[in-house]
């Protein structure tokens, strides 16, 4: 799809799931989705597991929330309000396939379904109870412009941003449900926020980071959702820690490449030395599934 | 070398050569090393082409200044102050090897020479100047542990420290001459901060960056050393933007594998998924000097 290659509008919808209420988590977010629309938003990113809730108390639980994409329930109503809202939208979802369950993120549009991608890096007590994702890491090539997609701890590894980012990704939407990290200070940025900063500075690409907040069973939440530009400084954001707030930026796609060049003689992709680290694989369909983790 | 494994103190010596003043610079650098050591450092990290200052006028100067190592000037007080004061030294050099002239770091300990580490990544006018980096990305197994060397604009590339990190590198010393970023915004972290902070937490390793102050020949420098521990946390700085002082800090690299793990089902480096982006390729040794860049 050609790229229209304009200025647009980004919304990143913070809010807090309930665990087990797939309807009210549905309604929440299409209000949300629909609030963000009317106020000009273009694309519309939701936290991870938007519509199950994240602390589930095994897998059956699990199992009776997670839908198949894209013909599940909620994936039929995000499809059928970007269809109608004529906008994109990213959303986390407990997907099911099969007897697999992923922790995947769909991507929609005004013409449907455009495609999902599945958590690579499952944290926590997601692994007895997720796949490992085996759909690699998509780069899909929309009228807003070239999307990546990730989930939460995915970020904590710079290759799959820079393997993203080799694969032509502007902008990389990132629904999470970021949890503390050890040994955070009070009054210093959150880790989750410098990770995503650094990626995107070190890519020169666009980061677009929608959390959850609130406290589900005893595990808490860190919100401070943010936006961030080619160069690492943040557009928008951070948000607060514990309230529901929309986050807007403008993005301009093309500055992903002006930002690159740092002076006449640097590009900070170009620079890359290939011949001593090498590249890392670039896919942009499913990889084979040889990876699957002990479950505990 | 069989690692001792014992907590041991470090210091970044920030402060501000002067171009051309080889004689003032070694005597600078000579002070404030043997200080560290009355102090207790077993490790001392000094800034990037301490000796020489740079921003050179051009080649001539460069060449003028720039020795062999080990066998010039600079290299040579090193290692008789690492063997003198039973230390080990990590210095950013300017380095003459035949007609080719490196930004180089030398490591060097209480029984001589180690090795010598090339930037790879070149900044802006060294481009002209320096031949880039053809030792690849060494990692030395010392008294101390095994440490890695990187050299400024080298930490802008996250494969350096994961291809060191998965070589064994539990420390990596950064001399440095920071210079500010595009779009920095007051009482925002600098961005080589966060990229190392980012890479330290990613990696579970300890980086240490001594970089320089001043401004010379309309050229600032940010100043802002710190000492990252294994979780991405800073264990002392960031220095102050432009004093000349040292930082210390204990390192314990015991903690580079108990990071790691964060929680009983993750472990930041072995979560990797190779399957879909692969690994960095690992050197410690010459790398083929493929690479050279087009000087303008």
């Amino acid at each position: 799809m050609k790229a229209l290659r304009e200025p647009f509008k980004l919304a990143c919808i913070q809010f807090e799931p309930v665990i087990g209420e797939l309807d009210g988590n549905l309604k929440a977010m299409e209000d949300h989705i629909r609030t963000a629309a009317s106020e000009g938003a273009a694309l519309v990113i939701l936290p991870e597991l938007a519509d199950s809730g994240y602390v589930f108390s095994g897998k059956e639980e699990l199992a009776a929330l997670a839908q198949p994409i894209p013909s599940g329930r909620s994936a039929q109503l995000l499809i059928s309000l970007a269809c109608e809202l004529k906008i994109h939208i990213v959303s986390g979802l407990a997907e099911r396939d099969g007897d697999d369950f992923y922790n995947s993120a769909i991507l929609c549009g005004p013409d449907g379904h455009i495609g999902q991608y599945r958590k690579l890096h499952l944290w926590d007590m997601e692994n007895p109870l997720f796949t490992p994702g085996n759909l690699g890491l998509p780069v899909f090539d929309t009228q807003l412009g070239k999307l990546g997609l990730a989930v939460c701890y995915d970020g904590w590894f710079p290759e799959l941003f820079r393997s993203m980012a080799l694969a032509g990704a502007e902008l990389i939407c990132v629904p999470t449900n970021w949890v503390p990290m050890p040994g955070q200070l009070e009054g210093v940025e959150v880790m989750a926020n410098t990770l995503h900063r650094a990626a995107a500075h070190s890519n020169g690409i666009f980061i677009a980071c929608a959390d959850r907040v609130g406290t589900e069973r005893g595990q808490p939440f860190l919100g401070r959702s943010l936006v961030i530009g080619p160069n690492g400084w943040t557009l928008a954001g951070p948000a607060s820690a514990d309230r529901e707030e929309t986050l807007f930026a403008e993005i301009n796609l093309a500055e992903v490449q002006t930002s690159r060049d740092l002076n006449i003689h640097n590009n900070i992709v170009g620079d890359r030395r290939q011949d001593v680290y090498g590249d890392p694989k670039t896919s942009s369909g499913p990889t084979p599934s040889s990876h699957r983790k002990e479950t505990a």
